[in-house]
């Protein structure tokens, strides 16, 4: 994951971009990943103000540059990447999906950050909503990169808002890999261990108690008659696969155990 | 990266989403993606027809379906995962970044496709732009997902508007794994399947199951006299986390509905 240094050193740059809401989309994205960059070209005045979606993303609106040409938005950079939905257009530039241009924009904030040198600055570019980025646009960088999707057959092509798009590659380019890619080979070992995780660590039951447990279950199915509907279901091993099963921690463990006693008790009392 | 088949198993399920503007940028990043499957709760008409941000993931939104609750809304899933910008709240879930959580999602949505098998099905749920997921509306999940942010010091704590949070978890998803490393051992696993006594891998149980045993669990609770002792563990919200900690399997779980609609039989009779 880059640094907030490494991550100050990207700016966002905004081709022509027309609705507002975009504009603050893009400015929220930016605030919420940790870049404060933003510059904006337009050969109009740009509509701060009403970029309304992002009412929080206030710093990165009050700090965007508005600048008259692409050329003045990225003079300052060492590296310059376009972004395209790849539509029909025959590109002459390397093309990247976006998990794979990631290392390479990280890769250049972290360059030449010693002493006497010169870091690596970023431009990242986004078309308008209609439109893209033109081609005399595109000419400006050094590679492209697309956001890959799947639509199913037969969806015409489309891509994704201004808004989005900014979220999808601030995401990709903050991610940072997985230190331990957790295994993906058994969904029901997932599912179990995702159930018997809890936030503060969960202390797992002692034997003892998950025994004494399985006594109270095997008592109330008994008194309740369940035991002689189900006998295959109620023998004593299969009682205590089943309570093993439930992995409980100690606190759920106790609430349980607190159950099957006041069932006990209404039972007995009945019997 | 999930096959199509895979992908028609996710529903994204929108609960209390007010915004047309969000619900058609939401339409429009699954049909980006691939997905087909919205589903949106609400108490009040959903203004499906002025979710004008979609133009193109009309498909998407032609085939939207809007529920009365969200147990209806995640009914026929087998994983219900929430997602949330974690605010103070003290959460009782397992909280899982975005990277971590998508490959558990992608092994639920591979798993049980053989013949005679029930696949896995995923419900993804978004919250209220203003106030996300409730804590009754967690209670239904088996675990909670966040975009893991970066912001820059001193920002406030502030999250992705809802079109770009669905965009992010989409891309995430299809993003297309790193190879998958071959299985380590797992103890937990292990643990998990030697209890299962079962060569294939659990099938875990559809939210409706649950919601049906939870139901049974409370009004048992409630007739042996346990709840009115212990009306703090008897909460709504609490008795249906408790059963979904209890990570049960369909076989599991008809064993438990069997148990306790005998005690509720029995306590019936008695009262």
């Amino acid at each position: 994951m880059p640094t907030p240094e490494e991550l100050d050193r990207i700016h966002i740059v905004l081709v022509r971009a027309r609705n507002p809401n975009n504009i603050g989309a893009a400015a929220r994205a930016m605030h919420d990943f940790g870049l404060r960059h933003l510059r904006v070209v337009n050969d109009f005045p740009v509509p701060f103000e009403s970029a309304r979606s992002a009412v929080d993303a206030s710093e990165v609106l009050a700090d965007a540059v508005a600048c008259a040409t692409l050329a003045e938005a990225i003079a300052d950079c060492t590296l310059v990447v376009g972004t395209t939905a790849v539509g029909e257009r025959d590109l002459q530039h390397t093309l990247l999906p976006l998990p794979e241009a990631a290392p390479r924009i990280r890769a250049e904030l972290r360059r030449g950050t010693g002493p006497n040198s010169n870091p690596g600055r970023v431009a990242l570019l986004f078309g308008s909503e209609k439109t893209g980025l033109s081609n005399e646009e595109l000419s400006h960088c050094n590679f492209l990169l697309t956001i890959p999707m799947q639509q199913y057959a037969g969806a015409r092509h489309l891509s994704l808002n201004l808004g989005q798009a900014v979220a999808v590659c601030l995401y990709e380019l903050v991610r940072g890999a997985a230190a331990v890619p957790p295994s993906e080979s058994n969904p029901a070992a997932e599912a179990h261990a995702i159930a018997a995780d809890s936030p503060v660590a969960a202390e797992p039951t002692s034997a003892a108690d998950l025994e004494r447990l399985t006594t109270l279950l095997a008592e109330t199915l008994e008194k309740s008659g369940y035991m002689r509907r189900h006998p295959a279901n109620c023998d004593p091993a299969q009682l205590r696969l089943l309570v093993r099963r439930m992995s409980l921690d100690t606190a759920d463990a106790a609430v349980w155990m607190g159950v099957f006693r006041q069932l006990l008790f209404k039972l007995r009392r009945m019997n």
